[in-house]
């Protein structure tokens, strides 16, 4: 068939949760906007370890590749917290990152101008914060070799991970964070450890040559990762779009999201174009984690899973308006008062899981 | 002569000004208080580097070796940026800390309450925030090889930087945090990334092995550096002593020092024994930056540098009545409302490097 593929991953802890409430919308734009997509679901992390002993199987990220988009949960339980190194559940979403060499990791740190109050910093510092970090995502510590722990003749070990990045990669990441700046505020700053480290140096120098060649209609500055660390607490707002590599980008965008106070809140698109293929591929999941302390509660924020949905509407299914009506319809939702407990502040109402997805309908 | 030896390294930027009043304060010390020691003082960083060519000479870090305790200011200036790699200032703080084997790096992240306010934080979420990290500094990507950049035969460029842990490493920065959290609240956290390097899984096996032995009296938590980033702003006051790696290290105190919105008040210490002699070795400096923006001015605070002295009196030249009268005196003058600019509300009086140098003098 022609239709478009998703693939849903809902994965461990409040994944399938919150996945629920996404496909409650799915449903919706079928039935009333004619949304015509091939929908299917598959098991990755936690779940997928129980059932075929992998964090996931060769046959999930063929059908991910097939796709035209994955919509994902979140992966990590403590149960498999000692199963060993290529064994765990966070093996699922490196694998997909890097078997359909998805790069660019865009996540946006966007304050929600209702929850305002669940942020940790000062109204004045954080009103109307809006960035968005580029990290680059196949490459880096991550996946760079030599790695692994070796035992010294002593008796006693060592472990190694490399850092690894070349020009092209770096490069392509780099334009992502250039073109989004594009249709933003025309300010890119890129973030690396290039006072220390050789590969830091490498990544300023490549990005600032592509930025003189192709893009010196925007403005691009440098930040040691430190200094970046500190400004985000500082000043955020001063930063727009911010471009960094794998590891620095894991730290700072965490950071960033935090700044907000509403993880649950947080959508973020994974982008990139499998080897060998001219196709897109895309993964979108919230930046929130599995929370295993609350999962099956029933009690977990499902916008940042719908918001998720929003951004896949746009980016990969071409459905802009589609996408629109779902952001406008949480900003509803929000404004209307409605809290799940991670947003709710001291005597506010909490709604459950279910009653947020069911607000979003209703508004809808 | 059996005096004790502290060599003076003030560097750039604002280094040499807050030097200065550190210097005064040791003077008062010599006259008032029978301090009796031998000062001297070298260049390093840029100021190194336009004078000899070299951001530190050997002969600078002889010195240090054979002095009780380095006061250091802080290195680092634009004019140099574009120098090869091996000549940055920054080689002179990570040369010392190498070739000392200064490899605990204590940075506490303390709120001084008459600064409340400074914080980019909300008051409920820092008052009284009181913690400590412990960074590895001899280890790590800081150090390990391969390192460097090489030209693919296609002209594009590859850069690698190698993350190494051993046993050892890990273990002796570990008793450093747990010995601290034993005169503290008895409460450690881990912090790595151990769910994707297998460094970071050797440096959670260490530290468990290693409390299990030694330390089953401390509590012990292990912590993801990307949570950790995140829980620093949701909530810094769960946390006491927290030991981790160099670069996360690097971010993380830099993030939680600015969670006190006052960097121009904070110390910290290096210490470590160079290896060979069973000497403990140390350097002290603040945890702000060489500040070029502002250099030259006379408007930098000078009381991490004090401080810094203070912590050098206590925990090198054995003097803590001395370390506590300066800390006092610090405190005095806060409470009496002088400021320095960095740490001035909008609207409050600023006093200048020197005028700030002598209220403490006053005080004392
Ligand atoms: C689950 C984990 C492997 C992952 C990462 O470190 O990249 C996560 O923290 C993220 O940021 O997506
Ligand atoms: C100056 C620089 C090399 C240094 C580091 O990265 O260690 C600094 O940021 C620090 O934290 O002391």
């Amino acid at each position: 068939s022609t239709k478009q593929k998703i693939l849903l991953l809902p994965g461990d802890g409040i994944g399938p949760e919150i996945m629920e409430q996404a496909v409650r919308i799915i449903d919706w734009l079928k039935a009333e906007r004619g949304l015509d997509v091939d929908l299917s679901e598959d098991l990755v992390g936690g779940a997928s370890l129980a059932k075929h002993d992998v964090p996931i199987r060769d046959e999930v990220i063929a059908k991910a590749k097939a796709a035209d988009a994955v919509l994902f949960g979140s992966v990590g339980d403590p149960v498999w917290k000692d199963v060993p190194f290529d064994r765990r559940p966070e093996v699922a979403i490196l694998r997909l990152r890097k078997e359909l060499n998805l790069y660019a990791n865009l996540r946006p740190a966007k304050l929600f101008d209702p929850l305002l109050s669940a942020s940790a910093l000062k109204p004045d510092v954080v009103r109307g914060l809006d960035l968005m970090i580029v990290r680059e995502t196949v490459g880096g510590i991550y996946f760079g070799e030599p790695r692994g722990v070796e035992t010294l003749p002593d008796g006693t070990k060592r472990g190694v991970n490399t850092e690894v990045y070349t020009t092209a990669e770096i490069e392509r990441v780099a334009r992502v964070a250039f073109d989004l700046a594009r249709l933003r505020s025309g300010r890119v700053c890129s973030v690396e450890k290039g006072n220390v480290m050789e590969s830091g140096l490498l990544w300023r120098e490549v990005i600032t040559d592509l930025h003189r060649r192709d893009y010196s209609d925007v403005t691009l500055t440098h930040m040691l990762a430190d200094n970046c660390a500190m400004q985000l607490v500082r000043d955020p707002r001063q930063f727009d779009v911010m471009v960094t590599g794998n590891l620095f980008g894991d730290l700072l965008s965490d950071l960033a999201s935090m700044l907000t106070g509403s993880l649950g809140m947080l959508p973020s698109a994974t982008l990139g174009t499998p080897e060998g293929t001219d196709k897109q591929a895309a993964l979108y999941e919230p930046i929130h984690g599995s929370a295993p302390d609350i999962a099956g509660k029933g009690i977990a924020n499902p916008l940042a899973q719908i918001l998720s949905l929003a951004m896949m509407l746009r980016y990969s299914l071409d459905r802009g308006e589609d996408s629109e009506l779902i952001e406008q319809a949480v900003s509803n939702v929000l404004a209307s008062g409605l809290r799940t407990a991670d947003i709710a502040a001291a005597g506010e109402a909490r709604v459950s899981t279910a009653e947020m997805g069911a607000a979003v309908l209703k508004e809808l």
